[in-house]
């Protein structure tokens, strides 16, 4: 039985990519079906697919769609006009990461294939595309498998933001135990924390793990030193955005909180992601600098009418930076990590001969 | 220089009572005029004033304008009239504590005077109303001057819920200190925890702080950690519901994590309340009930649409428990009380020969 929820792909003709549109979530579930240059561009710009792994996967079928609709006949009419449409694409979200990542994957098999006529060029483009999100599903299959390790069926289970299908693919990576679990009939009770100021949470996580017929219960952050409290959680669960190597990890506001309460109430607290997300480059957190969005965030967004007066200064940090002595393990594709970091880090590393971190 | 906002008074000819209608705020500053049984009961009811020491005062004006529009000439039948409008506005939130006790109050001044004619009588209850808000008055700023002790200029106060003037008078409690402050000229940063659900921290506390001219910073909830840990902060000023008699501190959901928090970053951690709040028949923490509340109040009330699906299930506890062993004083108007708690607090009562706790 399969409990994900499908986030994007490809059209059965493959002259389009079908999403669920994040933005009308959790109200409505509208599947919008994308082949103009425009609407592809503005479905990343308007959020309407959000998660770095789901705005790779995206990018990739974009960028291939757009390569099957072309009129050239000859390589560089060709080349000329994917690259414009790589070089549109990729301004749609000028920070995230996998969306160039994916474009320059892309990139690079139109010029391993410039020998080729332009028809197998697209067909290589095709394979390229679902290979990205095939990946990306193995590796969160693989972070799910290795988090089972970590549960008991009846566990309680508490979550801050999202680290779904719905940012990913399938499984996704912090969450992905649980839908897995509710695969494989475990009995797993998830606390999703709200996660202000966007609140994905409430509206990403409760969505999907109540599609999936997980227990799920929600509740505001400021409500997990109680929850824990009273016994109801077994093990913390999030995903992260960087690791450095001492292991500290930056992730969704709130998090490093959370870390601190779970020490403080002696509950395991487990990071899960890619080991292509763990950064040799930065040693410590204090390498990682925190972004500061808008503080419309807090005060506008969502609500009927501001909750607090416009000269009201706010402060709004996207990220912080959990230190690494407060994490339990690390849950990676490539197997779980437990202390010392440093040197367990490299070790994963060394052994699997994995250079991810340097993509 | 006064910086407090003004919540509840008698107008100047004593005909009726005014209040700033704290459903408006922050968006709207609206004095409403009030005479009325009816919109008397209705201002309580509809949480137009609000904060059990606010209610008390109110309900001691709200029975004095009912009582000075008698017509009756006897006692026998002014008393009867009296208990009517007594048992009505004691209807109006069944749960509020001060309610109940400010109303007692004013018939016992009624009882007290059976001898005298109905005008006196009147007069008598216009006097214990004010002397009710004057004590209120008092008590709030020998709390706010204590806590002058624990601040140097320059300091930064983290801040949850609302203990301010808009739930008390004038200076409020875990606010107070702030406000003094700023009239002494101290210079006093404010990171203001914006406290969901029902969000009183950047709705009431931000505007309270604001209008004083205190420099004030509103934050999510789950940001706490990240300020606190960049050294933003110095202290962390709380107000209460209710101490059990070792000290453990019932308050706003979410202070018990902010507690832990303080703890770990070694941030002293600060509760101001008036001694009457110090529960002596409850022992510890464990004897107090926490509230839940209604889950729409977490998915609906503020938001322009729902942030989760109608189906997904929320935890909405009111209140958490800070265990004693994470405050570093409990500030009284009777003096700032430190560990051990179950001896000093006992101590406190013994010395000022108080009995407020048997109220």
């Amino acid at each position: 039985m399969a409990v994900y929820t499908e986030n994007v792909h490809l059209t059965e003709d493959g002259a389009a990519v079908e999403i669920l549109d994040q933005t009308r979530l959790p109200n409505e579930e509208v599947m919008l079906t994308l082949k103009g240059r425009e609407e592809l561009y503005e479905a990343i710009a308007s959020l309407r697919v959000r998660g770095a792994p789901a705005i790779g996967i995206f990018a990739g079928y974009a960028i291939y769609v757009l390569a099957a609709q072309t009129k050239c006949r000859d390589f560089d009419a060709f080349y000329a006009e994917f690259k414009e449409n790589k070089a549109y694409l990729d301004s749609s979200r000028p920070t995230a990461v996998n969306l160039r990542w994916a474009l320059d994957r892309m990139e690079a098999v139109v010029l391993a294939s410039r020998e080729k006529p332009v028809e197998e060029i697209v067909e290589r483009l095709k394979e390229e595309a679902l290979a990205i999100h095939r990946e990306d599903i193995e590796m969160c299959l693989a972070i799910a498998t290795y988090g089972l390790e970590l549960v008991r069926d009846g566990d309680g289970i508490l979550t801050h933001c999202n680290a779904g299908a719905l940012a990913t693919s399938r499984y996704g990576t912090g969450l992905g135990t649980l839908l897995l679990a509710k695969e494989k009939g475990i009995r797993l009770r998830a606390y999703c924390d709200e996660t202000r100021p966007l609140l994905q949470g409430a509206r990403l996580t409760t969505y999907e793990l109540q599609k999936a017929g997980v227990d799920c219960t929600l509740i505001c952050d400021n409500m997990a030193s109680l929850v824990m409290k009273e016994g109801k959680v077994s093990a913390v669960f999030v995903g992260c955005d960087r690791v450095a190597a001492n292991g500290d990890t930056a992730n969704k506001i709130g998090t490093s909180g959370l870390a601190i309460l779970a020490k403080y109430y002696n509950i395991p607290f487990y990071v899960f992601c890619p080991s292509s997300t763990i950064d040799f480059g930065c040693r410590t957190g204090e390498d990682i600098t925190i972004e500061l969005r808008d503080p419309k965030e807090i005060k506008e967004l969502y609500f009927e009418k501001p909750i607090a007066l416009p000269e009201v200064k706010c402060y709004n940090p996207a990220f912080d930076v959990t230190d690494h002595s407060l994490i339990t393990a690390i849950v990676t594709e490539k197997g779980i990590v437990r202390p010392p970091y440093e040197e367990n880090l490299r070790r994963l590393f060394a052994q699997s001969g994995g250079k991810a971190w340097l993509i």
